[in-house]
């Protein structure tokens, strides 16, 4: 029996037996040659379809995004270019059959990764599918969460989307993973559930031998227990339930709203309930074309994601490229440190024509769909850049321009710049990585990126401060505005709009709605006097009873 | 005739003449091949030796620095090792003298960037040597600065301290350069000097018949004229004065130190007056070695920089290592961003006894000089890091720990920050590419990253109230404090120490006695209610008349 800590992220208790996510498989050896190799290619179709069958029969018993998931990974998996290129491989090199999958598979993940952005996301589904596949021809257990006989207790590293999409609550007493934080995947899909859950639990997978589990998803304490122990969930929380008002419980107005940047996630969106999108990426439209696609065609893509949003409120932000996501009609050069190099608005200075055609496409789109259209521009560090920026957009004949605030120095200058753009929204991710000079893909350097550092929310405080001044909305769009109980803290530093993963719709409306404007100040002003991001989390939990 | 317009940056008023720095040499052409290989080899040695003899013949017309930077030249031009290697080249691969010695010289600069840091400094110097080289051989003029016949206004795009070393202030009546900004080397040259100069002139190269000048080093403008004028220097400024006592004229203290990293930099600012040293780079001690340098090796190496100190305070920093600054022997991965990776303090994290080691060496070297040590850590980023720090230092036996604020997140927790150490030092070099995202080497965010910028002004004013409620040193050891002007600023902003390359040691601390504290906060309350960094400079020009 051990003790163990992490982030409690959602609430409630939980005691049972504790089911474990498989690892990854261990690559297949190349070696020997099968002796027939006719023979040996010809387990692969049977062993890929046994797969798709058994996805596309999870995929009838449930609906809405799950069943889509499900459906997407079954097709990959029967996809007959995936499986007769193993089957070449293994005559022609004499493979065998889990090591040609395996290397067929790598292949279409690394054409993906190198497409970049949208494309590089699908690499993984393709290694999921390929370890199934490889399991299946293994006649081992395949990856992911495993068939549950009874209640238990979920224990992975990580949780992806695809090993949880058709997650029975019913049999799942509470989720507990290695990694993640408050944002992370397994803690919005938990709070969607109203199951419990821990993440970042250091040391969890160091003693393997325990078979049962104590969890608590308010303190963030893990009891590992030798033995597996009856399922019980006395004080499970329930699913989180919101009325689709965006507002405290006092009624200050505060707009849950969605990110999106495709018409599956508007989709998604619309059905999660957000008010509106406080962000559209529009990334997609670029990725998908070795040139700068024509205003026509960015139209009528724009068109179609917008087209859900009749009369609704949806800020679009203009493409947000660079060193760091290179488009090849740009001629960005290589650069020593991309993230802080020309990136953002910055390649506009230089390309004003690709902007304007930009906004064109995005004036025609709003008109097409009647949604309620605001434009807005990444990486802004001054004043007269979001000046320049709001006159690109007046000419272009769009009512509303604003900025993202994700460089600190625009943070610094909130009030000059809202006086020249009519909103702002802070991108906690990017200003992070900033503010902490800490790439925020660098593992080692993970601690600095967390969302609840009380210097990241002090400089969110200066920029709620100016937009309540001046009497403008301040937006969040940053993984920042998916966590409840950071959302409420946001809202008491003056933070008027939260734009989050749909997934994260209702549980922050709900926790948004939850207790009054003034708890919320009273939990930022908690926070923002703690000394790191443990103990702001505490204070404001504290804070908010 | 036209105006241009500029950064003045050293008071006074000219008109004259021009003369032209000379642009650097072009690559000499591959081939032909010269009919006789060993003729032409055989005119190298005697063209280097004519280059080296020049040099040391200005060099024994002047004193001091200036001495040094040109007897250090000579002996690379003579160097044997670069005249042989340039002869085998003629004789094995048939170059002309002029390419032969464009390649071998080549080589050996990249062998100096390749080793990085102070090193990689020298390679300009290599190719300085190389193009006197060149000249000589192709019989035209050498780069550089032209011998004066008459007295001139200088007109070049930019000036490195090997162009200026013997410069004669009786022949210069102004100089007016393309490239640079307040705090590069023809700002502080200018200022010591006391002659006018206008930097970051715009358009400067694009109008070359002009053959007069007049201009004005206090509102920056310069008016180009066909024809060449007589000279007249009737409002020229004098040299500074300073009386060496650190403090405005109302007694209020400022230390006036010095940023220093080798035995030649203490000495030269020991001459310059400066009270002491405000930033001491400890990396040449880990550059010239493969692996860590030995306790004992590093303690006799700080020893003799701080020989010259004794009882003076100089501020020690700690290894300021990472991806972007390598050393062999601590391992570092490569990163997508070095910049915001593991650098500076960041790297002892998991390599404590590099730090213990280094800490040791610089208590030993303290007590052998007598010098008034304090020590600081680079890339601190919360206060729990600068607790951690100053912990090993106590720990070392050094009285007295700080910490660089150079990422945004420190500053925004300078008070926390200075209840566990015992003064901070603020890098606005560092800080400045942070605050605005944006790499201090890319020259086309140069303009985000001047030190005039309002926000990181509003940064460093946050951290000098937090020194000033606790009572504690706030120092600057960026380039912002080499700029006279801006350093008023920064005493309003309530800096106490303004730590400077030694040439800018008389200039600032003459500004800073030249008035009252009063004035520097209005100076200061002016620039950060600017626009931008050229109202900034303005507004504070008049608020102190």
């Amino acid at each position: 029996m051990s003790r163990l800590s992490g982030v409690g992220v959602s609430s409630g208790r939980a005691s049972g037996p504790v089911a474990r996510v498989s690892e990854p498989l261990p690559e297949p050896a190349s070696g020997p040659a099968p002796a027939d190799p006719a023979a040996e290619a010809a387990r692969i179709r049977p062993a890929a379809d046994a797969v798709g069958e058994r996805l596309f029969q999870r995929a009838s018993r449930v609906d809405g995004d799950a069943k889509a998931i499900l459906e997407t990974t079954a097709a990959m998996a029967m996809d007959p270019a995936l499986t007769s290129q193993a089957e070449q491989l293994v005559t022609s090199r004499s493979l065998s059959a889990a090591r040609a999958v395996h290397e067929a598979a790598g292949g279409f993940a690394d054409a993906l990764r190198s497409a970049g952005g949208y494309m590089a996301e699908r690499a993984r589904d393709v290694q999921d599918v390929r370890d199934r596949i490889i399991a299946e021809l293994l006649g081992i257990t395949p990856p992911g969460v495993p068939e549950l006989e009874e209640p238990s207790i979920l224990v992975a590293h990580d949780l992806a989307p695809a090993d949880t999409a058709d997650l029975d609550p019913a049999m799942v007493l509470a989720l507990v993973t290695e990694e993640g934080g408050p944002t992370s995947h397994t803690a919005i899909l938990a709070r969607a559930l109203g199951i419990p859950a821990v993440v970042a639990v250091r040391g969890l997978f160091e003693d393997t031998g325990f078979a049962g589990a104590v969890v608590d998803g308010d303190t963030g304490e893990v009891e590992t227990l030798d033995d597996a122990v009856p399922a019980e969930a006395a004080q499970r929380g329930a699913p989180a339930e919101w009325n689709g008002v965006g507002a405290t419980a006092d009624g200050h107005a505060v707009n849950i709203v969605a990110n999106i940047g495709s018409v599956a996630d508007a989709r998604t969106a619309v059905e999660a309930g957000a008010q509106g999108v406080g962000l559209f990426r529009t990334e997609f439209c670029y990725l998908a074309a070795d040139d700068e696609p024509p205003v026509a065609t960015q139209r009528s893509a724009y068109g179609a994601i917008l087209a859900p949003f009749t009369g609704r409120p949806v800020v679009v932000r203009t493409l947000d490229a660079g060193a760091d996501k290179p488009l090849a009609f740009l001629n960005m050069g290589v650069e020593p440190n991309p993230a802080l190099g020309v990136r953002g608005v910055r390649v506009s200075f230089d390309r004003q024509g690709v902007l304007d055609r930009q906004l064109e496409a995005i004036a025609g789109a709003a008109a097409d769909s009647g949604a309620d259209v605001s434009v807005m521009a990444p990486m802004v560090s001054t004043a007269s850049e979001a000046a320049w920026f709001a006159g690109r957009v007046r000419a272009a004949g769009l009512g509303r321009a604003g900025v993202m605030i994700e460089v600190p120095a625009a943070a610094l200058s909130a009030r000059e710049i809202l006086e020249v753009v009519d909103f702002v929204s802070i991108g906690t991710n990017d200003l992070a990585q900033y503010v902490f000079a800490a790439d925020r893909m660098a593992g080692a350097l993970a601690a600095l990126n967390d969302p609840w550092q009380p210097a990241l929310l002090r400089l969110v405080g200066m920029v709620g401060e100016a937009g309540a001044e001046l009497g403008k909305p301040v937006g969040v769009c940053g993984e920042a505005a998916a966590d409840p109980l950071l959302a409420r803290v946001l809202v008491g530093l003056g933070v008027t709009s939260l734009s989050m993963v749909p997934a994260a719709v209702t549980g922050v409306g709900a926790a948004v709605a939850g207790g009054s404007l003034d708890a919320c100040r009273r939990a930022a002003e908690a926070a923002l006097g703690a000394a790191d991001p443990a103990e702001a989390r505490q204070r404001a939990r504290e804070a908010l009873g």
